[in-house]
């Protein structure tokens, strides 16, 4: 892990972004920590440039609680490599919403590769964010791509509560998973979110096995969550990683 | 309104028991009021003496959050003379239940009369609620039966917000009314609630005609709403009744 620039945001929060390997990702930790700081890892669906907005509002909010927050980019986005299988899978996935056709097979094709891919990097990542001295752990997940917050909330002892965002389809390979898990969830749901399978979100709800689940669903579409979930969020991981 | 006695509580609470004509209610209020409070109508499903510690604790959280707190008694439940037709719906309920058999008619002959009979009578708590000095307004909502919440959002103009619980039957024919109801709204759903249909709850939330609704589904069965909602209630009354 390799600190690429560092910026002191007015807040005081430290904004400092690295490199892993060639994975580049932000690292964002509070002004005044007395104490090795727990982490939030915040997951987006690619793209950290044009994510960069809503990433740092999520972690300013974070640091404000007295959590670090970190975030790498997801393989094939932002300036990594493409994969031509996930770009014509993507295509796909547009053409057969907009036909109304089943996309089960394209949603397989799309997440899994991804999930392999990016889970192993979230975990790379934790490695060397856990080593540094101001970061303490314990660790929450939290965000979208909500396959990669399963597979990671399955695999990952380290990860102790997890804060999805039920925005994009999950495979239904991973449903299995998603009764694995056992620690604390607290689940977004946007209720009139036209690009997302509502049903789907409520069945993964469902099959989530964790004791402590809690959903949330809202109106305003897939990028209107309501600011008081930003809170909501940060009593959810104070309750847990505190 | 004829206040019967008067208490304080060790946080410093003001519990008054009143009757308004044949009607027997709790009124509850800060201890530290400097401007008229806010008011929350605490609804329940029957049964003040039964469910007073449920109702107190609610009202304890309220007050500490500077609302007022008021209940009064359901007709049919408590001291109050009981509906032979009420009585023998409530058995027909649990019959068919046990024998899974259809109970919308049964819902029907259940609730609607309840509905028909408990809303005016807490309009005229509220009529009599508001004219005292310590109660500023505007007003909440919170709690079961979600019918006579939905009736009372419909049909009150002074309540601004209701929180409501989908724990129990909602006649079919209130989800006309439930599409009229405007005013914010969280609505809390015990999703392995046995006695309940989550479905019917779930459609319920996707009924309301309202632009910020907030579903919050929890773990815990029926009677075990998780202590923090009682904060995210709190919360959610501060965004708009203050």
């Amino acid at each position: 892990m390799r600190f690429t620039s560092e910026q002191r945001l007015d807040d005081g929060v430290l904004e400092r972004e690295f490199t892993l390997g060639e994975i580049p990702g932000i690292l964002w930790t509070p002004g005044s920590a007395s104490a090795p700081a727990p982490l939030i890892l915040l997951g987006h669906p690619g793209g950290l440039h044009k994510m960069y907005p809503r990433l740092v509002a999520r972690a300013r909010h974070s640091a404000a609680e007295g959590f670090a927050a970190a975030t790498i980019e997801l393989p094939g986005s932002g300036d990594r490599p493409r994969s031509a299988a996930a770009e014509e899978a993507r295509a796909d996935l547009r053409r057969a919403l907009e036909a109304g056709e089943p996309v089960d097979e394209i949603v397989d094709r799309l997440v899994l590769p991804l999930v392999e891919k990016a889970v192993p990097e979230w975990r790379a990542a934790l490695d060397a964010l856990l080593s540094l001295p101001e970061i303490g752990g314990p660790v929450g997940y939290a965000g979208g791509v909500i396959a990669i917050g399963i597979r990671l909330a399955v695999v990952e002892p380290r990860i102790s509560a997890a804060l999805l965002f039920a925005g994009s389809f999950v495979p239904r390979t991973l449903f299995e998973e998603a009764r694995q898990i056992t620690i604390p969830l607290q689940v977004l749901l946007q209720w009139d979110d036209e690009g997302n399978d509502r049903q789907l979100a409520l069945d993964l709800f469902d099959a989530f096995g964790a004791k402590e689940k809690t959903l949330h669903a809202n109106m305003g579409g897939h990028t209107g969550v309501p600011q008081f979930e930003g809170d909501d969020g940060n009593r959810f991981f104070a309750r847990h990683l505190k």
